[in-house]
């Protein structure tokens, strides 16, 4: 079992292993420019140079979508963003660029614990620097990267069950592109994974769109957490990481019941630059 | 005649008949969530937090599209999240998501009567629930879920041909894509699969756009039967069945004249998961 | 040369002719109830149910674009509607659901005359037929359909121009999806179509947002025939016909002069449903 | 060395590298177009004919997205126009459309300097003759052609810092599309083709989204170009070269990292229509 553990964390630092996690770096580091970019844009583009200052008090102002016009703005930047972030990572890593998407291939067994984590630190790693770069760019704005935030008429406990639910479409989306694809010819073209990508993000643009105000459907957890670590601003933490998890999971279990066949879910598993077969 | 209706039921409570209910439950539970969250949503983004409180005889703030930047954002939400909701289903049940189109495959002959009610049930379910949950998350809010509504300038006679309008455009679309693909080659991949999915959510999101502000563009009667379930509201019912499906037949037999040739419609029918041989 | 002519007369009056004039019926209500039921939708959305009834002498209401909302709302109204509308045809009649593109491929001989007349028949004919629907159901609102209409700061001579430009760029496009899918193979599969017809869409939305407010961006003659016979508003036709015909043409032959080879060109005309050797 | 810069400047003037030229020209043609003109049109939608003058020393109607509305018509005129650029050179010229993809291609040795030399000239006349067109044909609007602008709170440094991140995840995104490609199959289809287009017109629409309250998020200096000569303001004009083509070099290099095997990289090369094998 140790010996096991150690060859698996071998395997994780070789130099196609370190290639995902660049991959993975660079996808994440693109979908949160995006995400939380377009937020600070739309918020650039209302208040714009001509018009009045906010005062300090109007916290309208600090939520990512503050009218429709906004919400569409960030929705589209997450769809487009996400599709170019899952497919220019798709052959190198499998192009999660999400804790979420790669919590659930741990769950499924398409890929290593210490991979996972290694996956996870990049994820994390990007999408800090991606919210530095931004606050540095946007510094003579004199306002913070803006968060995740939970409508205020709406709980913890409320928005991480919306949370659970936006990550069970997400990642059961992610899922059914990769399993038809795999389904379809052993060999996998550019065309059927630029089109996996194309839905991923569509439905995340989507989703958006379906609960942005409530609780700005992060669905990804380093999503949250740049702009958290950036803006020194913690609060609800814990429901972006815990509701995206348990939505993962749940999106991970119920894809293998449907899917039917388990040759066709160790198919699925081709879709990742370095699959590893897992010993339990 | 009797033991042939048995043998269809037998056949419609199999493994993988009951898969194909799950993935139309699931499809179902995205398109709706994705329509009616975004209504919510785009109405919660015009109000703000910081906004004053709408007051209750505006009747304008109720309607699911109250400006073209809410219309948009509907529109965009459903044309992303239909296409991932007919492909993330599209291998197991065929990714109906619509009893319209259940009606319209039913009609032509591709699945049988008794596999359609069961399509039916799970996506007049899957509505209810997607509207309960969004009921439940945004009650603080404190106005009811949206339903479909038809303009006050407008009867529901009216309606109802718009609605059969527009879903003679779905429903056609939906055939044509099947057929085109069908006739590429006898196994169809997963990329005429996606861009056939593309193109019905895209002309749904076209379709909002062209008639939101009439009737809500349902031209789905789940998707009008969760919110007025949720909300209590009834009103309009029969316009938003009645419409969508005879648009639906009529796009059924339109496409079987234009397409010609009748194997090319029968090979059309291998796009379903559970395709039956219809003896009449 | 008559028995030629006659000959050609009798092909355009098969049963398989007889299809593509119907497709082309359908391709083209689709895309003209998008195009003109977005801008009227917008419209209504704009002034609302509970808006105050905007004055008579308001002419930025009667503009198909009045702001940049209302833009985006037709403009990706008409991307994914002509996306679906050149798709569903596309294997029956070429999916042209425009007279200009029509005109192109009768200059670069792919289709015969007397079928291109009988196309444009059709796509009149569409359009007239969607404009009336749409009139009819939107009768409530007391305003005409809106027509496509030149910017108050405009001439018509610049007009045409414009639209010769925007309808260059839409051609071209058209030939180069085609060109590009055929020289891929000999038989083109449901994906190439889809994404050519995706590229023609997507492209059309593009120049929507680029000129919409200046021309109203019709690029198409019988998108702008349909709401002239039905609002009583003949003005400025004429630039909607010459200047896309114009623009058709020229693309035509660019593309010829671009393509290079010209077998490559010849193999392009495998796209139309009932393709003719032209015999000048 | 300098008989092969001769024979290298000789192949750029043969009858297949002037039509890489012209098709260079219609592509960035259309794509500045696009974006300068969706610029000038939500500025035209949101005044109004209706509307009040806007008086000369409000400097917000001069940016090109004075607000969230305007954002997202400009970012998705640029996704569908970058989409349908690239495409309809892809085959004739690879469909840079921008002088920092050229200068990618140039580095990473898949274009020779002299051909890359007469790309950048097609370029940026292009531009030119786009914005020229479009100055003429809104003349009436008596304002200048909108130049990429630089946020008022922020320096030029900054500017170029942001440009270079953005162009780096274009440009990154431009090889990832062509690598994958190539990676799926000695010949491309057109299938691959368009959806590799796709992906760059989406990453560019989302960084538009991103950025462009910030810089006007240009990550191409012929779009800068153009405007600058055409209005006479060629203010910040080093910001709109120096970022993109670091950017871009940057983006080359690490691509070639992360795509590991070398014969890859090569293969990569068979996306442009004249290849030249680089003899350094």
């Amino acid at each position: 079992m140790a010996s096991n553990l150690l060859c698996k964390l071998k395997r994780s630092v070789s130099a196609a292993s370190l290639r995902s996690y660049l991959a993975e770096f660079i996808s994440t580091f693109l979908f949160v420019f995006a995400a939380v970019g377009s937020a600070i844009s739309a918020r650039m583009a209302m208040s714009g140079p001509g018009a009045p200052a906010p005062d300090a008090t109007s916290s309208a102002g600090a939520s990512a979508a503050s009218d429709a016009a906004s919400l569409v703005a960030t929705a589209v930047a997450q769809a487009f963003g996400l599709f170019a972030a899952v497919l220019i990572a798709a052959d190198v890593s499998g192009g999660h660029a999400n804790p979420a998407v790669t919590f659930a291939f741990a769950i499924g067994g398409h890929i290593g614990v210490p991979t996972a984590v290694f996956y996870w630190a990049s994820q994390m790693l990007a999408s800090v620097f991606a919210c530095l770069v931004l606050h540095y760019i946007s510094a003579g704005q004199a306002r913070a990267v803006p968060t995740t935030r939970i409508n205020v008429h709406m709980t913890g406990f409320g928005a991480a069950i919306i949370e659970a639910f936006l990550t069970f479409m997400l990642v059961y989306t992610v899922h059914a592109a990769g399993d038809l694809r795999a389904a379809a010819g052993g060999k996998r073209g550019f065309a059927a994974t630029a089109l996996g990508a194309l839905a991923v993000g569509m439905v995340a643009g989507a989703l958006v769109l379906s609960a942005g105000p409530m609780t700005g459907a992060s669905m990804n957890p380093a999503r949250s957490f740049g702009p958290a670590v950036v803006s020194g601003d913690y609060k609800n933490q814990a429901v972006y990481w815990a509701g995206p998890m348990i939505g993962a999971a749940v999106a991970a279990l119920a894809h293998q019941i449907l899917a039917g066949p388990p040759d066709a879910a160790a198919q699925s598993s081709s879709r990742h630059g370095n699959v590893e077969t897992v010993v339990v």
